[in-house]
C-alpha cells in the first residue's frame, strides 16, 4: 500500500515495513524492520514544543500501530510498541520495552514508562508522569498533573513497577504509588499509596496478598498467575518483583 | 468516492453504496445495499484471534457508519448498523436489529447484543459481554470482565431487556442486570440487580416505576413515553416489556 | 498537500490554508487564512438535522485543526478555533474567541460556548449546553441534558464565566454553575452551584478564595496567576471577572 501514503524521503523506513493504506510519515520518524503500521496513521507528527522540535522518533522493530494512530516526533520506544486504534502519543515520552497502548488513549508526552506496561482504552497519562515496569492502567484511568488547575505547575504521578490501577481511577497530581499498589476501581488517589497497599476509595485497605477470587482460584500479587503472558527473559524480574511486593504486603496492617 | 478508496477485490459490495472519502474495505466485508460509509472508516479489519480471522463481517442494507470507523472481520448485524465517528467494533460481535453506536466507543469482541440497542459515546463493551433487546448505555459506561486484573479469566457481564445504564457508571465482571434495571449516573455495580430496580450508588433504591420527572412529566418506565423513536414493528415486544418491567418493579421495595 | 485532499469547488478555503494529507472538505465550509488542516480532518460535514442542514461552517484565520478531527456544517467560532486530535464539532455549535477543545472531544452541537474557553480530552459537551466565557473543562467531563434517559428532552446545562470544572466530573441536566465556580474531580453536580463557590463530592464547600497551593505558592480565583495566558486585549475582562469572583466568594461560608 506504500503508493497511497505520504513518507517523507527524509524519513528512514525499512523495506519490510508494512504498511496500510493512506499513511503519513513525516521527515522526523525512522521506522524499523517488520512493523505494521495501520491505515491512516501518522508517524513523526511535528510538534511546536521547541525541547522536543525537530528530533526522530523511532519506531522499533516489530511494532504494531493500529488504525488512526497519531505518534509524535521525539519520543523513543526500546523494543516493539503496540497501540490500539485511534490512540495519540506526544512529543518526549521515553518507553521501555514492548509497551501497549489500548484504543482511545492519550500519552501526553514528557513522561517516561518503564518496560512491558499495559494500558487499556480512554487512558490519559498527563505530561510529565513517570511510570515504572510492568504496570498495568485501565480504562479511564487519568494520571493528573496541575495542582490547582488552570496553572503552569506540572507536577506529575509517579508509579512504581508492577502497579495496577483499575478502571475509572483518577491519580492527582504528584502522588506517588509504591511497588505493587493495586488501586480499585473508581478511586480517586491523593498523596502515597504504600508498596504492597490496596488502596480503595480514598484509603488504604489492606496488602495486595490479601486480595484473591476464591471462585476463580487465583490470588494476588499477579504475577502469580500471570507470568506467561511475559516473554521468558522478563521472568526473572518478574520473580523479583513478586518477593518484594509480598513483603512489602506483609507489613500492611488490614482495616 | 469509489476511487479515493481502497476496495479489495475480494470484498463483497453493493452498486448502491455510497463511500465517502479515503474508506478502506478488506477482503472479508460484505456490504449491502444503501449503506453510507464515512471517510477514512476501515470495513473488515483483519483480526489475528483465530475463531475469527478470515470470516466474513456483514454490513446489513441501509447502514450508516461514520467517519474514522473500525469494523473488524468475523461480526455480524442483523439489520441497519448505525455508528458515530471514531468507533471500533472488534470481532466476534453478533448484534440484533438497528444497533447505534456513539462516538469513541468501543465493542471489544465476543459479544452477543440485543435488537435496537442504543449506546452513547465513549462506551466499552468489554469482551464477552451479552446484551440484551432495547438497552441503553450511555457516555461512559463501562462493562468489564476481568475479576482480578490482571488475569487471564473472562467474565463478562449480563444485561437483560431494557436496562438503563446512565452516564459514568462500572459494571463490575460477571454482573447480572434484570430486565428494565435502571443505574443511576456514576454508579459502580457489582452482582446483581433485580428486574425492575433502580440501583443507586452500590444500592438497590426502589423499584424503577416511582421515577419520574413532574417538571418533565414524564416518569418511568421509559417505554412509557418513548415508544414512537422506535419502528411501529417493535412496539408489540415494546408493550410486553413494558408489562413485565411494571409488575417487577412492584416487588422492590422502596427505601 | 492539497492534491492529496478533497476539497469540494463550492467550498470557499483561502490560499494561505495549509492542509494535510487526505483532508476532506465538504460545500459548506469556508476556511480563512493561515489555517492549519490536519491529516484525515472533515470540515464541513453534512448534518441531517434540518435547521443546520445546508449552513455554512467558517473555520477562522489562523485556526489549527489537528488530525482526524470532524467539523460539521452550520457551526461558528468567533475567531482562532485549535482542535486535538480526534475531535468532533456537532452542528450548530456557535462559539466565541479562540476555543481551544482537546483530544476526542466530542461537542454534540446547539450549544453556545463563549470566548477563550478550554476544553481538556474526552470532554463531552451535551447537546443544549450554554457556556460562558473564560470556562475550563478537564479531561472527561460530561455535560448531560436528559433528565430521565431516554426521553426526547433536552435540558442542557449552564456554566458562567470564569468556571473549572475538574477531570471526571458529570454535570446533570438544567444544572447552573455561577461565575467562578469551581467543581472538585470526580464530582456529580446537581442543580445550583453559586458563584464564586468550591462544590466538592455533592457538598458546597467554601468560596474559592479560600482554595490555595501553600507548596506551589498559587491560590484561586485562577485569574490571579493565570492571566499572562491570555492575550492582553482579555485582561480588563479578567480583571473584572476575578472581581465579581472574589465579592461572590466572600459570601459563601466554609462548612
Amino acid at each position: 500500500m506504500k503508493n497511497t501514503c505520504d513518507i517523507s524521503p527524509n524519513a528512514c523506513v525499512d523495506d519490510t515495513v508494512k504498511f496500510g493504506f493512506g499513511v503519513r510519515v513525516y521527515a522526523n520518524a525512522e521506522i524499523k524492520g517488520n512493523c505494521d503500521i495501520g491505515d491512516y496513521s501518522v508517524i513523526g507528527y511535528p510538534t511546536k514544543n521547541p525541547t522536543w522540535a525537530g528530533r526522530k522518533v523511532v519506531i522499533p522493530e516489530g511494532s504494531v500501530i493500529r488504525s488512526h494512530t497519531v505518534i509524535y516526533e521525539g519520543s523513543s520506544f526500546v523494543s516493539s510498541l503496540e497501540t490500539g486504534h485511534h490512540v495519540v502519543i506526544r512529543e518526549g515520552t521515553r518507553a521501555g520495552e514492548n509497551l501497549r497502548v489500548g484504543n482511545y488513549s492519550d500519552v501526553e508526552g514528557d513522561c517516561v514508562i518503564g518496560d512491558f506496561c499495559r494500558f487499556h482504552g480512554y487512558v490519559h497519562v498527563g505530561k510529565g508522569s513517570k511510570i515504572g515496569n510492568f504496570v498495568w492502567l485501565y480504562s479511564l484511568v487519568t494520571l493528573t498533573n496541575d495542582p490547582l488547575p488552570p496553572s503552569n505547575i506540572c507536577v506529575g504521578v509517579e508509579i512504581a513497577d508492577g502497579v495496577v490501577v483499575c478502571v475509572n481511577c483518577m491519580i492527582m497530581p504528584g502522588s506517588k504509588l509504591g511497588e505493587g499498589a493495586f488501586v480499585s476501581a473508581g478511586s480517586q488517589v491523593q498523596g502515597v499509596v504504600p508498596s504492597g497497599a490496596v488502596h480503595h476509595q480514598g484509603k488504604i485497605l489492606c496488602g495486595v496478598s490479601l486480595l484473591r477470587s476464591i471462585e476463580h482460584k487465583i490470588d494476588h500479587p499477579w504475577m502469580n498467575h500471570f507470568k506467561a503472558d511475559y516473554p521468558e527473559s522478563a521472568w526473572p524480574q518478574l520473580d523479583d518483583l513478586l518477593k518484594r511486593i509480598k513483603s512489602a504486603s506483609a507489613t500492611i496492617k488490614p482495616k
